[in-house]
C-alpha cells in the first residue's frame, strides 16, 4: 500500500479522488473494509497518522465531505464540529445508537447504515442462541469432553422447541423474520412493538411486561434509544419468569444487566443467550459459571457473507453520493 | 414401591396384572418409565432381583408375553430363546438396530417401537448442531469465557447458513422435517433415500457420494443396516470438501468414524456435530482438542416433552396388545 503524502494519510496514489474520513477507536481497524475503499477514495486516518489529532484535523478536516464509521465508533456533536464541510456519515452497522442523529439533522448531514446486510446472520444467530441454551448443546459438548458420559452421570434434558411461547421485543426486518424461522418449528408467536402492525400475523401486546409474562422465551431485538434503555427490567424478567429464557442480539444496554446476571445467578431466570453486553467487551464474571447461559462477543453479524454485503453497502453509498444519486439505505 | 414377593421381582401388590419383562442393561434403568408401567403392570426385572439370572428366567420366563426395552439394550435371537411365550416386544426407541428383527419375525413375535415421539426433538437437535458448528456457538463461548474479548484476539468467522447447500441422507420423516426447517433459513436442500420421492420438492441424488459432492452439509439421520454401516466413508466425506460439514442424528455406525477423526484432525474436512458415536459412550478423545466439532451424548431426544411422549407410547401400546386391540406403532 503506498503512502505517498508527507503525513502517511493518503493511502493511494491518487490524490484526485475524494477525501473520506476513516471514523474509529485506535484499536479497531478494519482492513477488509478500507483495503476496498482505498480504491475508490482518498483515506484519510488520523490514527495511522504520525500527526498530532489536532494537527491532523487542523489540516485535513476542513475538506471532509463524507465520513465512514467503522464498527461502532461514537460520534458525538464534538466529533461534527471539527468537521465543517460534513455532508454524509456512512455507517458499517445497522444500529445507530452510537451516533447522535439528532445532532446530524440539525446540521443537515445525511447518515446511511448497513441496511440489511446483517439481517439474515443476525437472525440466524438468535435461533442459534435459543437452540444452543433452549437444547443444552454447550452443556452437552462440555458432557462428552469432560468424559462424563462413560461414568453415566446425569445428563440434565433440555426443552422442547415446539409449543414454546417465543415473544419478541420489536418486530422490524430482524424481529420478523425470528419469528417466521420459529413458527416453523411449532413456536408460538406474539410480540410488542413501538406500535401495533396489523399486517402482520402475530398477536400483539401493548407493553414488555405483559408480553413477558406470557412468554417462555423473550428475544430482544429492538433498537436502543433513551426509551428502550433497560426495557428489560426485573420486573419483566420476574415475569417472564423461572422457566423463562432472554435471547439479546440487540445491544446491552437494552437489558438491566446487574438484575439478569442476579436472578440468573439465584435461579429466579431459567437461561440466557446474549451476544451483545453493557460494557463490550467486559462481561460480567458471574456469568463464567453458569451453564445455562450461552456467551458470545456481539458477532452474530460475524460471517464472511454479511461482511461482504456490509462492505458492497458502503461502497455504494460513498458512490451515490459523489455522484449525486439517491442513497441506498438512509436513516431518516 | 412395595416388593411383595420372595425375590423383589413384583413390583405391585397387586399379583394379577399382566407380567411385563424389563430389558435392559444393569446399569441403565429409567425411572419414569417403570413408574408409570407398575400402575398397569406386574414388571418382571431381573437386574432388581436376588436371584442368579438363569434361575429368574427359568422361574418367569415361560410367562412373559410381552417386553419392554429400556433404551439400546440388545435383543438377539439368544434373548427370544429365553422366553417360548414373547409375542410382544415394545422398543422406547425409534431406531431398532438393537433388535434382531428378523428372529422376530421368525418367531411371529410382533415389534413395536416409538413412532414419531421423538421426532420433533431430533430434528430440532439437528438444526442445533448445524447451527452450533456453522455460527461457531460453542468457539464464541468458549471466547469470552476465557477473557479473550478484551485482549482483542481474533475472532474467527462463522458461515453463513442461508444459500447453503445441504445434503439429507434419509429422507423419511427426520430428515423431511429438517428440510423443512432448514429451507425456511434459506438453504438449498437435496437428499437421497433408499428410493425416489417424488411427492417431496427436493432434488434426488441416487447415492450419497454424488450427494456429498454437491453439498456444503450433509445430515445423516437414515436407518442403520448391513447396507448403510459405515455408509459416510471416506471416499463420502472427501467428496463433501475441506469446508464441509458432517451431522449425524442416526446412529454412530453409519460413519467411518476413525475416518472421520483423521479427516478432521488433518483439515481436510469442514466440521462435525455429532449426536452419535460408534462405539457409546466413549468419543475418540482427538476430537475433544477441535474447536470445530460439537459433541452430544445421545442426546438428540432428550426433552422432558420426549419422553413424556414416547412413555405414553410405550404404554399405549401395550394396553392395546393385552386388550387386543391393534398396536399403535408397529415396525413391520
Amino acid at each position: 500500500m503506498a503512502a505517498s503524502s508527507d503525513d502517511h494519510l493518503i493511502r493511494t496514489n491518487d490524490q484526485h479522488l475524494p477525501p473520506i474520513l476513516i471514523h474509529r477507536t485506535p484499536s479497531v481497524s478494519f482492513p477488509p473494509l478500507t483495503n476496498l475503499l482505498k480504491n475508490h477514495f482518498l483515506l484519510l486516518d488520523p490514527h495511522q497518522s504520525p500527526l498530532p489529532l489536532h494537527t491532523f484535523y487542523s489540516r485535513h478536516a476542513h475538506s471532509v465531505r463524507a465520513l465512514v464509521i467503522v464498527e461502532l465508533a461514537q460520534v458525538t456533536e464534538d466529533t461534527l464540529r471539527h468537521l465543517p464541510s460534513l455532508e454524509l456519515i456512512v455507517a458499517s452497522s445497522t444500529g445507530t445508537d452510537h451516533v447522535d442523529l439528532s445532532a446530524c439533522r440539525r446540521r443537515g448531514i445525511a447518515f446511511t447504515n448497513a441496511g440489511s446486510a446483517y439481517t439474515d446472520d443476525v437472525v440466524d444467530f438468535a435461533v442459534a442462541l435459543i437452540f444452543g441454551v433452549m437444547r443444552r448443546v454447550l452443556a452437552a459438548d462440555s458432557y462428552v469432553r469432560s468424559e462424563l458420559w462413560p461414568t453415566g452421570g446425569e445428563y440434565p434434558l433440555g426443552s422442547k422447541i415446539g409449543g414454546k411461547r417465543v415473544g419478541i421485543l420489536g418486530l422490524g426486518k430482524i424481529g420478523f423474520e425470528v419469528a417466521k424461522r420459529l413458527s416453523a418449528f411449532g413456536c408460538r408467536i406474539s410480540y410488542t412493538s413501538t406500535k401495533e402492525k396489523p399486517s402482520k400475523p402475530f398477536p400483539y401486546f401493548s407493553n414488555v411486561f405483559n408480553l413477558a409474562s406470557e412468554s417462555d422465551i423473550l428475544v430482544v431485538c429492538c433498537t436502543l434509544t433513551t426509551e428502550t434503555h433497560h426495557i428489560i427490567s426485573k420486573d419483566v424478567m420476574k415475569a417472564l419468569g423461572k422457566k423463562g429464557v432472554i435471547i439479546n442480539v440487540g445491544r446491552g444496554d437494552l437489558v438491566d444487566e446487574q438484575e439478569l446476571v442476579h436472578l440468573l445467578s439465584e435461579g429466579e431466570l431459567g437461561g440466557a443467550g446474549l451476544d451483545v453486553f453493557e460494557n463490550e467487551p467486559d462481561v460480567p464474571k458471574e456469568l463464567y459459571n453458569l451453564d445455562n447461559v450461552v456467551l458470545s462477543p456481539h458477532c452474530a453479524v460475524s460471517t464472511q457473507g454479511s461482511i461482504d454485503s456490509m462492505i458492497q453497502i458502503v461502497l455504494a453509498n460513498l458512490k451515490a453520493f459523489f455522484s449525486d444519486k439517491p442513497l441506498l439505505s438512509p436513516v431518516s
